[in-house]
């Protein structure tokens, strides 16, 4: 039986071996996406951003005991900004989660964004693709929000929250404002403390300057204490009628049109890219491109248009 | 004249309408870029990066201030996280600088991370260029050390100034740690704040996990205040020191090599995709990949390799 067939089966452990593949780029992955693919498309994605320091981990933690209370598989990928410095850190958050670690229900799935050279949202989608295979009814896609390459992440979120928290400084508030246009419910998280009800007050009238069509969603900002579950619940039905209006204004066939958009181009540029290295470092372009760049006789943008023209035959 | 031999002639008004075309995507920028490559390579690049609310732009700007004292000519690539609502916060930030604004030895330029659909560092590079050609001896990139891609920004620089500030939460620990590799000198600026002296303390101490081959540059840790302009001084000397190691070493070949490859290598993949979504786009294949997405009909993997074969014209 293939990994893929395995996976179908509701397998875990085929699931997680074919998730390794895709880290390690084994072209026998791709073989098994593709037998997958067909029988996806069923799970709600949920995304979770927001600056660091906001109580992310926490948050999806208690969405996932939520979710699981109502009878629902959940598969969590979280992006890490990995370190060989303090990953303990971070691993230490996800040993929070580790309450869930017996739950045949549950699947958790750490990315690192290191050294995932420019595939980081195709291999989250890949890994959300698997988890969708296995059965996981809600997947919860947790990633820091302040580069550009984690907010494109999200965009593969059905629903997507905003976490904030209070008190942070201005320049946080500009990369807040980025995240802004990508949020479909926003969570002040940490609401007990001091400046949560300023926090919630500055977040709404932003929202207000967001220009949206007419009988569009129309984000909300809801408070939380993700330590104590406080709010979780209002969450997870906020969370349920975004799902709702998606379905009933028909906006979800844009959304699943951009988003299998931006799968399908991400993996193409992928295998655009790794061909052209194979083309170049097998008949030592790549070498002589780079050492005629060092003397300045070569120019890597016409550098470039002759390997282009060279792939496609044009001479 | 073109617009390439203006900027060699130190015309700075073309080069302003350069770096426009390059951020518009216009064909004939790329056909200047190539005028100008043969005269490029003369600047010395330094990059500033660290987690949002450091100081970063104000000791851009005391730093560029210590440079034109030297009679150096200063050019600043400045990448702003952009927003549509709080833009003015960041404009702000920007303002300051404009003490500069007279001074024909500066040439300041901010890219916005939006919008530069996975070219950002490329663009980095090429606004770089033009400020080279235009005979900036010293370039300064700014940018916020959060996400890969800003991370891989600051690669382009010879030397890499990562900038802490006392007192910022946990979770900005495991990110600060994801740069801690990248950065060739440490400063922890805001140094009259408390904490000041344990965080240059813990960062001493994280370096020295850091596992360097013999004869390898060793990174230190300096205090400043932007604010007051303190401690500047002494960062200049540190950064000449390095550029000094970087030339005696023959470290700099290295760097060299690996930036020029990373700079051909970004064009390449751009120049790639560009081809292929034309393609793909005028004979309808991407329409009806999309759509075949949409109902599990179409992987987007088999599709990937059809439409890479096809352009490779092996079939």
């Amino acid at each position: 039986m293939s990994l893929a067939e395995m996976v179908l089966n509701g397998d875990i452990r085929a699931a997680a071996r074919l998730m390794r593949d895709i880290d390690d780029n084994r072209p026998q992955a791709v073989d098994n996406l593709k037998q997958l693919y067909p029988s996806t498309g069923n799970a709600y994605i949920i995304g979770i951003t927001g600056p660091p320091g906001a109580g992310k981990s926490t948050l999806v933690d208690q969405l996932t005991a939520a979710f699981r209370k109502q009878g629902k598989r959940v598969g969590v990928v979280a992006i890490d900004p990995t370190s060989p410095f303090t990953g303990g850190a971070i691993l230490g958050d996800r040993i929070r989660m580790n309450r869930h670690a017996t739950d045949e229900g549950v699947f958790i799935r750490s990315l690192a964004t290191r050294g995932a050279l420019g595939g980081l949202s195709r291999s989250t989608s890949d890994v959300a693709l698997v988890m969708d295979a296995l059965g996981m009814e809600i997947i919860i896609i947790e990633t820091v929000g302040v580069g550009q390459d984690e907010v494109d992440i999200v965009k593969a979120a059905h629903t997507t929250c905003v976490v904030m928290v209070p008190g942070l400084g201005d320049d946080i508030q500009a990369i807040k404002a980025g995240i802004l246009e990508i949020g479909d419910i926003f969570v002040v998280n940490k609401a007990d403390r001091d400046g949560a009800d300023r926090t919630a007050r500055e977040l709404a009238t932003m929202l207000e300057y967001r220009s949206a069509p007419e009988g569009s969603w129309n984000p909300r900002v809801l408070k939380t204490e993700a330590q104590r579950a406080t709010g979780v619940d209002e969450l997870v039905a906020e969370i349920l009628l975004h799902r709702e209006h998606l379905f009933s204004s028909g906006t979800i066939n844009n959304f699943l049109r951009e988003r299998n958009e931006r799968h399908f181009v991400d993996i193409l540029r992928d295998s655009l890219f790794k061909k052209a290295l194979e083309f170049m470092v097998a008949d030592g372009t790549l070498d002589s491109v780079v050492t005629g760049m060092g003397s300045r006789t070569v120019d890597p943008y016409s550098a470039a248009e002759l390997v282009l023209a060279r792939m496609m035959g044009e001479r």
